[in-house]
């Protein structure tokens, strides 16, 4: 007997990672988007509305973010939904939408790509590309995103391994392209009380057996706006290198995930949050951009 | 009393799915495949490679599953791999030697497409689409494939709640495609001893929700050889409208899940098994192709 | 890397099973309860209602469950429940009228033991112990059910491995009884669609390693009256030594689990389904006991 | 949309537990053991040996807590183990050991309870009651702490919701007891890199839901040494009242549970991590007891 004979999942990972490992490379790597840095010195605050839903709405989501002091937009021009009779986001236009609001806030943005078709399109408008949860094992989308050359932001699938996260990362790494970073946004449990379960140890596992940078998502971990601020603490100072927040002008009206998105009379919070990084984690806030424009 | 109150946590749906629905269909639906039917009267048997290595091993696989009562082949061209540096399938070439092994045993094929880029390369090819347990959640491969107007085989996502699953299935339906074949093939659980969990209440679950056929893979569920047959009578007892099974002339030397594929030696035995399908079941088991020649 | 790295979980246990292994006893045990067996050559029917009620309800399912091709009866005088509002059964006075419908219908009876405390008194009683999933690991309890020398059927833990599960049945063992019945009833996973996930392959992978009989719960498995006779089918097919159901004469009332409780008009149907077993498995219905009375 | 719709599953909670709820008592509850608070104000550390093994290593272990700040003294002389042939802790003698070791470093101790039959023992040592995870169902030990009228540690069961664990919390509440402390100590998912997964959100969770403490376990939840101090932090980060961590003087000759033990190296962090409390938490450490001697 027994553990072995019991465990017959372990005969299923063949080949491990090589590019994203420690033994690649015994430093931690910084990986920076547009000018802002992802790395061990900082915590990096991207924030934004789950989906661009108007120019007025993303520009204000995005004005919201930099006073709480996000150095990057996030926000959904295509978006990945359960129905197919849901909102999927603008497309081209929620591109143009975010390229605008770039250029008047000076934050350069990640939006998520869903389709190998689009990822050029994607690629020539935004600083990063976002592999989402549901897409972590599209190895063609892992392939065309890494061959772009840009950031990719890899979140983790919601039942994926540690394991299985790192090697989708290969997918990438082995594309010539190490400008990955990883994303902790939640597995899938029995817990209900949540809409995933945050697993907080997974960034400082991560960081024992890869280079890259890792980053929390506390809004779609919890998926509620009660939550954000205590898991934001905790991912802190478990020692992430960065966080992802949604939030919205008007939540209430939002598209998309409007219970997790922080509002603007949060704003003063999160910026106060941020405010404490060094002293939770003795680490600087990454620097936002300079206010006069874009870095493109 | 409140384990019925707390454990079954949802009274089950108010059908944000349509189309897949009971309510649109209240009879259970045949997808016929290449002439083959996959509904409630019958027990489909599908077996083949895990992946098309070469032109023999492929034919050897198909004359394999046909003596053992098969109606049609399966086997993979594109091959998703957790690892970068693992076999991927052989690509286009994968598809002719598929088509040739059709001719010659008459036996209609169905086949993975991972990229919507692909979908109509492997259309032009092969009788039936395979959305694999990965990309279920991936919607513009759903849609594309809808589109095609092709059977689609819609394997559930190692995560997925039944409710997902049939919404899913709704994107392709919504391109007016409602051939769609469910696959169950085991949910992730804390268990080690097998490579998944069979999820094997999800057969009758999912007949009460939709009118679609939906069959089992007893192979990618277990993860073992030996638990093949009896997960298989399991489904057939439940009522599955059809299994999905690996199988290889020698899996020792396999590329892709040699542990779980049947040998030379189960023909017998599946062979033997197909036959007590009418007493399992009261079904009968679905006609093979005349073996004159290919249907297309 | 990388597998060994990660997989802590796999140091944490030291020793392994013994006596109930397959090494201990090379072939199948039958385990023999109040004249009824439970082993290879048979399938065992064990029903009766979740809770002791009255002495007109508990003999009103016996005859119910006789009627159907039981060959014992379940019922529970002690029952565990998730809140201390709900009813807890009647203790001692449950024992009695138990006894008194055993005498009355011959059946011999299993019921759950919940406190080390009450050991003696039930086993006084009863014709074989419940360890039930919530003890699975109440090591105490499971050493004093061992020590009396009554059968004992050891439900799996809602989310024990097959080996923590086999560990719990070595506690039983070690205290010199080998009358262990194995009950698989359904493991905790994501899936809200059923009340747990009965996990179907354990039955083939315990029965390669412990000599021990195992059987199936589907009433507390799917937690539904609908999948009862499905997921029981499916049980026999996969090659259950045993079921055991929950029925009540009026579901409606019942103080426990309801929602699951097979039904009179039922009946017919789980004895025409107990007629199939031999074609479906190959194995004799266990012998109901003698009608003139009592084994005791 | 419909993500929020389905995985969010249940709207939280009716309240079926009571006396435990914020509805009961809005305010949160401070619980006192041996003069140790643990509640709103503070950040408890509780600190010992998994096993109590021999008075020479309980003692070091408890003067390694005290150093590091701990307020009170963990330590196992019931020992809940998977195999019944790994060590099972001294019982009597390893609660004189903690009475002993608890006179002369004036630390409180909390020790776990297996048996109802062992209740009134095990209280007229301890300060503290502990139910283990595998017990948090096991409701005649509830019970039977409860009715000590002791302080109460109910650590949350491996796989239980939130709300099944808040309802344990009632049975001892029942029995006019409300010192009960809870602990978060992971929960089991199909992560393999980590013993369990820590639940991290369960903190604020449950202290929206209870007015009673929470408390977190690092040790257990990661299985890992190397994790002891980063989920310590994301643990405070996030609000929790206390933690309880395993050390031992010599862990590579611990009998249970070595490989995720602090050792006497570690503690200058650990009493460096208890300084940062008021910074990261804006809490005080709880006080640990008077040098001078036992409060008892």
């Amino acid at each position: 007997m027994t553990d072995t004979q019991l465990d017959v999942r372990r005969d299923f990972v063949t080949a491990p990672y090589e590019l994203v490992s420690r033994q690649h490379r015994p430093g931690r790597s910084t990986v920076t988007v547009g000018g802002v840095p992802f790395g061990p010195g900082t915590v990096t605050l991207v924030a934004g509305p789950c989906a661009v839903e108007t120019p007025e709405q993303t520009l204000d989501a995005a004005l919201m973010a930099r006073t709480a002091g996000a150095a990057m937009l996030r926000g959904g021009a295509y978006k990945p939904r359960s129905s197919p009779y849901s909102f999927h986001g603008l497309g081209e236009d929620g591109l143009k939408i975010l390229s605008e609001v770039r250029t008047e806030t000076g934050l350069p943005f990640v939006t998520e790509v869903l389709d190998t078709r689009d990822v050029d399109l994607v690629a020539s408008h935004a600083d990063m590309l976002q592999i989402g949860t549901r897409n972590m094992q599209n190895f063609s989308l892992l392939r065309a995103a890494g061959a772009t050359g840009l950031p990719v932001l890899l979140k983790r699938g919601m039942t994926a391994t540690i394991e299985e996260w790192l090697l989708a990362a290969e997918y990438i790494a082995e594309q010539g392209n190490l400008n990955i970073v990883l994303c902790e946004r939640g597995i899938r449990t029995f817990e209900t009380a949540t809409r995933n379960t945050l697993d907080i140890s997974a960034v400082p596992v991560v960081q024992r057996l890869t280079h890259l940078p890792v980053i929390v998502d506390p809004s779609h971990s919890g998926g509620r706006r009660d939550l954000v601020f205590p898991l934001s603490r905790a991912a802190i100072a478990v020692g992430t290198d960065g966080l992802i927040v949604d939030l919205h002008p008007r939540p209430a009206d939002a598209l998309c995930d409007g219970p997790q998105a922080l509002e603007p009379r949060d704003m003063a919070e999160l910026a106060g949050m941020m405010r404490e990084v060094p002293l939770l984690a003795g680490r600087l806030v990454a620097a936002g951009p300079d206010i006069e424009g874009s870095r493109r």
